[in-house]
């Protein structure tokens, strides 16, 4: 996939030089000769990826490194750092700033272009999420996603090595930083990876007793470890095609041997922040949904998911030719509880009736409270005589065992009026009947279930 | 990136063959021997593409492709049908199936694995919305997006072509689906395809007066072109190369001259269905989250938002040391016009009131309904005296102009108060001293505006 880069550098020749290797390779490219302009270009335009010398006059590469990765309008761009230096220091210093990668002059094609692909692969996959995501939850979450996208330190890391010398060797380092767990060899299960909590993935490229590409690709193949950050360990000059490869299968970063203390720690801390601001988008993502849908009281659906939802159930009814039923359940002198004993009360009792009415259900019937005290269940594939026998179960669940209510057991019972789909229903008319026959069991002394038929 | 690729084939050497070139490329395979066992993989696990073996015995490919096409759980798979023939009839019952490629035994590298990649890539970029999305666009959306995902015809196509004679042919076949303009020569003007509702665009590959590839990545690398499906045309035996590079670049399908009509209408449906189903997708989370956050009465932010809205905005308020004022309005005798008028006609004042004070306030103010006639507006880097400014254009706006009321018009009020922060307030603090100011206002006489300082 292609993207779009930012070149910045002082030098007019270098930016034109880059721009004509990245056009050659069909990137979109736009060129900048300061660090000020480049902050101004990725606060204004979409960038997918920042191509940053580090030397430059009155701001230099890290500075503007840093100056983007605390704006929370750029913080998700990736940044390759490019200097003349390579010495330790310089690489700590980038990585601290935020820098995602760092390459050193003369810049040869393979790590250029190998690193461009997957960090604006990266990105692209996680754009649309950000997108819509990153609004509602700086709003939604507060705070909470900007904090935690600040520490990058008290991961879980699984450390993924040939021996158990080279487990302890790097265990020992990443274990100031965070929790790390050692597995020698291959890993037959990665599932049991999968699920114990992990951020972080570091995988021995040089690894003999298995192969470490398969476990990349294995790690990207399925859906439960996709999202999870990979860092391979390679040796420098030996293993250039094999990080390539690597990178091209879905590993995120690589750190060469031998392996510099603080630089691992480095590494690991951008990719579990990373991670953790992925997370904090898909939580986000999620409760939105969930304030969408659902009752913050009882945990059941709402009203508006009970609507939709029963559209959805009748039109799938018609079309497999099965029968659908609709129950609603109405609390007896609910108002009665409510005045004696106060709303904690009250509200209490209805958490009770909506796990009950859970527990009785079968797994495909949808519960909902819709208002108040009142509660419907959606039943596909239920004829009336279905219906009938899960109407009589919830309303028993709910009468056999008194509730705790102000320091005493006392009982509190429901009328259930349902009705079943016939050829010509709507939702309203389906509604109805049910409606009618809840009022029916009311009628007739309450604690009781009624069918209306057609 | 990598991928899990199911490959069906009733003849075990040939999946065997195909799951040797697969790993090698350090893709993960499932096999299955039968069309009966290829869906129930593909309901059961997590599948990215499916390399289908057209002719096998009892259930052919085809009507795998197509119950695969029809079942909402497994229709986002994309499949590559493998056939001995490759005859137009074929290719055309193959789309027609719902297939998303076709490639003719035996098949060479080149074409298998830019095809796979491209049409994995594309899966896994959209697997993170359709995981959010479609439980919730099923219900809320209720069968919409069925419906949408069933036709493919009706789109608009954007055709960028060589020479106006090509424009016309390609043209002439595309308006019997769709909506058809023809560009001819280089597109310097981008955004003005993007803007125009597109929902396809087809670039010849074998343009010479402008570089196609570039035009590829030129979509692609533009936030509000990437999700555009791009169709390219290209010759067979001569564009090999560049069909792969298109799709490297992002293109989603390719076709070959010459073109059939029949071809080039299914393939272009493919994409449009495609286009239309991702874009019901957008929709549905975009609603979601708007539905957990907006009034919907009056379209403002609702308490829940607001509450949030305004324990970021101390934060942020702080960090940056600036002010921040709250105003709480509460509409006069409100109770009067629902008494009076009923709750259609109080509901219609509700609404005029939220439209004005929408418009009288600042782009960065943000305004809530937080509850029967009760509005808050949050006021970034607003000081007591900027505060008291908006408050009182807020106050005017709806006291100057009456409100048409059951046939006449009819003066409406509002009381205002408001607080500013200070040191050491909380969100509780800084609100019940605005609610303190509102008591204020309504006690001494309404249709008022009261700063409770701290």
């Amino acid at each position: 996939m292609t993207a779009k880069i930012l070149v910045v550098d002082d030098q007019p020749i270098n930016l034109r030089l880059m721009q004509a290797r990245l056009r050659d390779e069909y990137f979109e490219v736009i060129l900048a000769t300061s660090g000020a302009e480049a902050i101004e270009i990725c606060r204004r335009e979409t960038v997918d990826l920042v191509l940053l010398d580090v030397m430059m006059p009155e701001m230099d590469g890290y500075e503007v490194c840093r100056r983007l990765k605390a704006d929370p309008a750029c913080r998700h761009i990736p940044v390759v750092l490019i200097t003349a230096l390579d010495d330790m220091r310089n690489r700590i210093t980038g990585l601290e700033a935020g820098a995602d990668d760092f390459l050193t002059k003369p810049v040869r094609d393979l790590p250029l272009f190998s690193r461009i692909r997957s960090l604006t692969r990266l990105k692209i996959l996680s754009d649309e999420m950000r997108t819509r995501a990153e609004t509602t939850m700086r709003v939604l979450a507060g705070n909470e996603a900007d904090a935690v996208a600040e520490s990058g330190t008290g991961g879980s890391v699984l450390v993924v090595v040939d021996s158990p010398a080279e487990g302890e060797r790097l265990s020992r380092i990443l274990r100031s930083e965070h929790t790390v767990r050692v597995h020698v060899g291959p890993v037959a299960d990665l599932e049991a990876a999968a699920i114990e909590p992990t951020d972080l993935l570091a995988i021995d490229l040089q690894a003999e007793s298995f192969d470490p590409l398969r476990l990349c690709s294995l790690v990207r193949s399925n859906e439960a470890t996709r999202p999870l950050p990979i860092l391979v360990l390679a040796s420098d000059g030996r293993d250039e095609t094999r990080i390539a490869k690597a990178l091209e299968l879905g590993a995120n970063d690589y750190i060469l041997r031998p392996v510099d203390r603080n630089e691992l720690l480095a590494r690991a801390r951008t990719q579990v922040k990373r991670r953790r601001y992925d997370e904090s988008l898909r939580r986000s993502l999620q409760q939105t949904i969930e304030l969408a849908t659902v009752d913050a009281l009882t945990g059941l659906s709402n009203r508006r998911f009970f609507e939709s939802h029963l559209t959805a159930s009748i039109a799938r009814a018609r079309t497999d030719a099965k029968d659908l039923s609709l129950l609603i359940a109405d609390i007896d002198h609910f108002k009665q509880i409510n005045d004696g004993w106060g709303h904690a009360v009250g509200d209490g009792v209805l958490r009770d009736v909506a796990a009950r009415t859970r527990d009785s259900l079968r797994a495909c019937d949808l519960a909902c409270r819709i208002g108040g005290e009142e509660f419907v269940v959606v039943m596909p594939d239920a004829d009336s005589e279905a219906a009938a026998a899960i109407a009589e179960r919830l309303r028993r669940v709910v009468a056999d065992q008194p509730f705790p209510i102000g320091g005493e057991m006392i009982s509190v019972t429901i009328s259930v009026g349902f009705s079943t789909l016939i050829a010509d229903d709507t939702d309203a008319t389906l509604t109805k009947r049910a409606d009618q026959a809840l009022y029916e069991a009311k009628r007739l002394g309450r604690n009781r279930v009624v069918l209306r038929a057609a």
